[in-house]
């Protein structure tokens, strides 16, 4: 099935321990494309600006992602971020945000990506959000990202966008704050009971846990030494997890497909880790995935017989 | 195998958003005991006032602990310690800590407990379960559990402890404490590297992760939405999975057995937190234990079949 991403393209510069990079491809949709691109034939909408060039093109190009949306503002400039991790790479200042070309975008889809199976909304303002659900009437699974912004300052908004996905793929912590729940397994219940029926907790170096009506899943990180640059990790969560159901060709969304589709993209996000931006994702092998995917399936397993219980 | 365990005994006053409760039975080595008596033939070794009568004790006869070596201080009054939890159950608060007997303590073990085959030296000051280790020579298993406070005043004797057994159970966030290493793949090495040949990392809410020299496993928390005490929780995981490793006959640990003892901590610290105290895990059944496992087991199963890759 063919898949549609809106969100941000950006340029990132990046202080980690591991060292400075002063402009890398960055942004939601740039991170989410270049994962699901394993998977499905994807497309990728989002405003750039005129120092976007052949070299950033050529990145998504190289992984078989369709730029014919990406929209291109005559005398803008690309949003930028940029950001320093401290030696715990969960503590992340944010140095400078320029939204730049973003600040005005409003996503015009063309009829190929209207058209799309699977759609991904990362991150915008989620009036937004809406605009794009509505001109995506064919999608059979939607799913929508948001961050404590939104949540902050654009509640009912959000809610009522969440209302109309299939799929929240948020931060743990997100999902308490939205509901204002702190205990998560009620906190998915309350999303749960909005409309969606599929809800991913992103837990960070902690992996992510799902919640559907009547399933519960959950898989730690893979385990790695090697963290160079946590940017973008969630957004090729988020790829991995909607590529892996988008390259399905057909039929309803077993909960064995979800959890499958939970591994890779626990996988693919822990690639992304290991390098700076978009480094790793780009030099990253099929083969690769699928030797990740079978580890992950080893870190958890153990074998349940019933124990000598003294009672 | 036998089991001995020395810690803290304690009465315990709770306040979390379920209730108020003035008087719980508590201590890390009374959590852990309850526990591990499902398992194993279990010894507690600890101090108590005259203040802990005979309605404490029958707590740990009816599930079978042997209490002979709890040591009774004549005029003096048990540990106490009282604490409050916000909505966010993350958050405590602690109110009070009174010492009173355990300020003292200094471990005597009869010739029972020091012959016991696998030893758990709950959180005590290091020097204290250096003593212990030196009294239990014939132990075959030996486990620490600590805190913060040791690592900022005792750290040089606690790293000497740790030398000594054969496994570290704390916090994630202890172990990379400990170690100045804020990846905690990195971190549960450089405690591998001590001596230890088992490290686990107590998560909270995101369950645990076990580190040995060739294996690593993880396991989320079982999913509860009914948080009633979270006091003993991480005392109660260490019980489940000491106690699972005691109940072998036989032979040598193996991957295998340390990974089913991990889903028996696990399915043990989730029940503890389902009720205040002790009164969830004393109305305990092995039943209901074994389905607990077996649905952790379900949790984290997905099929790591090849995924369709466009490459």
């Amino acid at each position: 099935m063919s898949l549609t991403v809106v969100g941000s393209i950006a340029f990132d510069a990046v202080e980690t321990p591991s060292g400075v990079r002063p402009r890398l491809l960055g942004g939601s949709a740039v991170h989410f494309s270049l994962a699901s691109s394993f998977f499905a034939e994807t497309r990728i909408v989002g405003p750039v600006g005129d120092d976007f060039g052949r070299d950033e093109f050529e990145v998504l190009h190289s992984r078989g992602v369709n730029t014919d949306d990406v929209e291109r503002v005559p005398g803008g400039k690309t949003f930028f971020w940029s950001g320093r991790y401290e030696r715990d790479f969960n503590v992340r200042h944010t140095l400078i945000t320029e939204l730049n070309v973003f600040e005005t975008f409003e996503p015009k889809l063309s009829v190929q990506s209207r058209g799309a199976d699977v759609l991904f909304l990362a991150n915008i303002q989620p009036d937004l959000q809406r605009q794009v659900l509505e001109q995506c009437g064919r999608a059979r699974f939607t799913a929508l990202d948001s961050m404590n912004l939104w949540i902050d300052i654009a509640h009912e908004s959000l809610v009522k966008t969440i209302r109309l996905v299939d799929c929240l793929i948020v931060n743990d912590s997100e999902i308490k704050q939205l509901t204002d729940e702190p205990n998560l397994v009620r906190a998915a219940q309350a999303v749960l009971e909005l409309g969606p029926r599929v809800v991913v907790a992103k837990q960070g170096e902690y992996g992510a846990a799902m919640f559907t009506r009547d399933s519960f899943f959950a898989l730690p990180a893979y385990p790695t030494p090697d963290v160079v640059d946590p940017t973008g990790a969630g957004d090729t969560f988020a790829g991995g997890f909607m590529g892996y159901i988008a390259a399905q060709r057909e039929g309803e969304l077993s909960d064995e497909l979800l959890r499958r589709a939970m591994a890779h993209g626990t996988a693919l996000a822990s690639f992304n880790v290991e390098a700076f931006g978009t480094e790793r994702i780009q030099a990253l092998t099929g083969e690769e995935i699928g030797e990740r995917v079978a580890a992950l399936g080893r870190v958890t397993r153990f074998d349940a017989d019933p124990a000598p219980l003294r009672g």
